[in-house]
């Protein structure tokens, strides 16, 4: 697997250790990862905390350059939010661990120009597997779903 | 002005004597603000924390059924992060200040099932147009721009 997209993976399992939803994420800029995150929704009972947003978040405020020259990379394919986030920085490319799970608006995100690769690994597969058949309203609250 | 917008309008002026981007939000449920929130991305430096996304955090983690029932009011047209949040929530309407001074991505949104209604509300534009002026490289840096 893509190193980035491990370290994505070990930050879904660190979540995954908090008793968390296991979806992790990382930032990469200039073939270095300068932001790690996951989803925190449990931990920090929050609404917009998903992976993706917590590791931009975690990554501060950068320049639009900075933004520019990044990489997102994620365990499962983003949501609207995280996808909107992506877009509002005019992040360019984005990683996917899989979209067998969960698939977020990618049709719409490579229309606004962001080239869009999905790896359907099967570890992000197997982690989201077991995570949705065993805790089936925590994750149909993240996506927004009735419980 | 509608009193729910004109929450939205005390919230962003909160943010902008706390030093920081004028920009507020409540989100309503059954005719009550259920929350309320502000851009804080200079007193968080925080790179997700729009006004609208203060907000959602801010409610807290609702179900389904709350949020089918919610208006989202912003006192500026939601950019693409926070029009995702309102479309993974399922958010069925948002009231809209002013959408003069910058634009998010309505007409998708609206394409997505959404009822959006903007206002162009003069105290509204005048608070971002004031802002804009003054603080050019801070507002670029807000909507993903070069400052």
């Amino acid at each position: 697997m893509d190193l980035f997209l491990r370290a994505a993976l070990d930050e879904a399992r660190l979540g995954l250790e908090e008793g968390g939803i296991p979806i992790g994420s990382v930032l990469v800029i200039d073939n270095e990862i300068v932001a790690r995150g996951h989803n925190r929704r449990i931990q920090k009972s929050s609404a917009i905390l998903h992976a993706e947003m917590d590791c931009l978040e975690q990554a501060g405020r950068l320049t639009a350059a900075d933004y520019s020259r990044s990489i997102l990379y994620s365990t499962l394919s983003p949501c609207d939010m995280c996808s909107g986030a992506a877009l509002l920085y005019q992040v360019p490319k984005i990683i996917v661990g899989e979209n067998r799970t969960f698939q977020g608006p990618e049709a719409y995100v490579k229309s606004r120009g962001v080239d869009v690769t999905v790896v359907n690994d099967p570890e992000c597969i197997a982690i989201m597997e077991r995570f949705i058949a065993t805790h089936p309203a925590l994750w149909n609250e993240d996506i927004g779903l009735p419980t």
